[in-house]
């Protein structure tokens, strides 16, 4: 649409070409349930907001804080960071989340990324939390993960001076600085989290912003059926049943089945090229093979090596900006502090 | 030295009256061992850059990411900022090192700051190694903490085109990309995390730098002989004998004696507030205490509570600036990429 203006009659032909290609791409997309990341900041802030606890630029400092604060965990050595490294796609890489003790998942479940996750109508692989604050609330406490009770958790926190002056400038002087409202800041932060792609820039007209690989790559996609799940801005935002025509692969690592209905949270696909071992068991490391055994397990088609390359090759138009991330700087603990503790 | 422009008469005397105070107590200092964090640029490359590997940013920045890089480790969970937690003064908070398979240190030995680290005449508690860059070899590789075997190191940076085409950025395209080069690269990382403080700016002539309590608590460290140990830029860089005159009250936790001569690294007190827990096997969590075990054990003397209460409030003027930290992003693996492996 930028290049309406241009007048210079061989790069206009060009580019009108060029955007008739997209603009029906676009339409296909479009038509198919696949939105953008809106570019405008009142848009975005409709999708990911909170209404009961607005985004301020202070909780979001304060959230980010907590974000990578180990001292939340029974130990004082697993932040929420650990498995979902906002460098590394945010996740952490290995197959099971592995947590407090070196304990790995019980169901061997992947930690899924935080990128994003606030576009999920779910939280979690069975979808049992509806959003980011509620989600923040079982990590912290589960057992093999970063194994902190509820109590402790606040004690840590209201005994370092800088987190009690940092909460009252956030919410107010009578703030109770307690367990809910801790998980909550820490998933108002999540919130923001959102990585705007080449992919969205396409969407909202910049034909240029794919390349023809990545275009044909997408057409696959759609016509093969991808999208009938990858849709909306989160590209997998809801529950569906899995598998639904064919068995898993590896349906045997960890056993885990969905929730009582056999649905499972379909993946968000932005930033996919960085989050591998993929499925809800990270049993798939290879991006190609993960396309080809979800045609399998959702689609019941087999598809190509040629058509999952094409996929792939679109799948990276998916990668976004992650923004600068300012590594924080963490309060001093006090003599009131709760210690560490590894066992 | 910065107020002799003040022409106001008041303001003029009260800035020379503290400035003659802050003057003696720089002599003082000065002449106690103690020395500032050069403000000149040129004279702080002099104290810390490798005549070897000079710093560049190039280096530097893949030195971060380096350091923020947990597939470095066998498990792909442990970076080195897991024990040297750039948030929390360089340190982790827990009394013993606790590793791979979550594994403490054998010796129950603390992870030491990171943060001006290269003020250390020698490195690690028992002063094996001579520098950062030689430093960096021994925790990737050794079982309880990263793991990570030399090749398995080696093949997960090659495997990465992002990080191959970094360090031909950093050190020209004929790099060979070797356990050694990609440790010396972290080292040389982290010779930049120096952290000027208000003592340094003290030293320098700012005489309001120092609080009136803080100014007394210097007086009082200097006049108790804890700059006997705890000198030159580092404010304790060398090897001394452990324990001197009576013995450590937490000698039996993990039964580290230092290295064969009986002499430990004398840590650094830069940051010293927020590196709890103290001594090398991590058994002090208060800093007042910290102090009077070290007039016991290494100055035979008692200092009081007062006295070790304005030590203390003297210690905090070496909190120092961090700097602004961005947090990195990593690259992608490939089929290449060897896999974690978490046993």
């Amino acid at each position: 649409m930028k290049k309406t203006n241009i007048v210079l009659s061989g790069l206009l032909v060009a580019s009108v070409s060029t955007f008739a290609m997209g603009d029906a791409l676009v339409k296909k997309a479009q038509n198919a349930g696949m939105k953008p990341i809106p570019s405008s900041q009142s848009e975005l802030m409709k999708l990911i907001d909170n209404p009961k606890n607005p985004i301020t630029a202070a909780k979001v400092t304060l959230g980010k804080r907590l974000f990578f604060e180990p001292r939340l965990s029974k130990s004082g050595l697993i932040s929420c960071n650990t498995c979902h490294n906002l460098g590394m796609g945010g996740t952490d890489g290995v197959s099971a989340a592995t947590g407090h003790k070196w304990t790995a998942n019980p169901a061997h479940l992947n930690s899924p990324t935080v990128y994003n996750a606030v576009f999920n109508k779910a939280q979690f692989w069975d979808g049992r939390d509806p959003d980011l604050e509620k989600q923040a609330q079982g990590p912290m406490q589960a057992g093999p993960e970063m194994a902190a009770p509820i109590s402790l958790v606040e004690s840590r926190i209201n005994s370092m001076p800088a987190y009690v002056e940092e909460f009252k400038a956030a919410y107010g002087d009578d703030v109770k600085i307690d367990f809910e409202l801790i998980t909550a800041t820490i998933g108002l932060f999540e919130r923001t989290l959102v990585t705007p792609s080449p992919f969205d820039a396409f969407m909202q007209g910049d034909s240029d912003a794919l390349n023809e690989k990545q275009k044909t790559g997408l057409k696959v996609f759609i016509d093969k059926g991808c999208a009938s799940c990858h849709n909306g801005v989160g590209l997998g935002e809801t529950m569906q049943p899995f598998p639904v025509a064919n068995a898993y692969k590896y349906a045997d690592v960890g056993g885990f089945k969905g929730n009582k209905n056999g649905m499972m949270k379909t993946a968000t696909l932005r930033n996919i090229e960085e989050t591998a071992p993929y499925f809800h068991n990270g049993a798939i490391w290879s991006l190609k093979e993960a396309v080809q055994e979800m045609g399998s397990t959702q689609l019941g088609i087999k598809i190509s090596d040629k058509e999952a390359k094409q996929i792939t090759c679109f799948l990276k138009s998916l990668t976004g900006d992650k923004g600068d991330i300012s590594y924080p700087q963490l309060p001093v603990i006090t003599n009131k502090t709760p210690k560490p503790d590894i066992n």
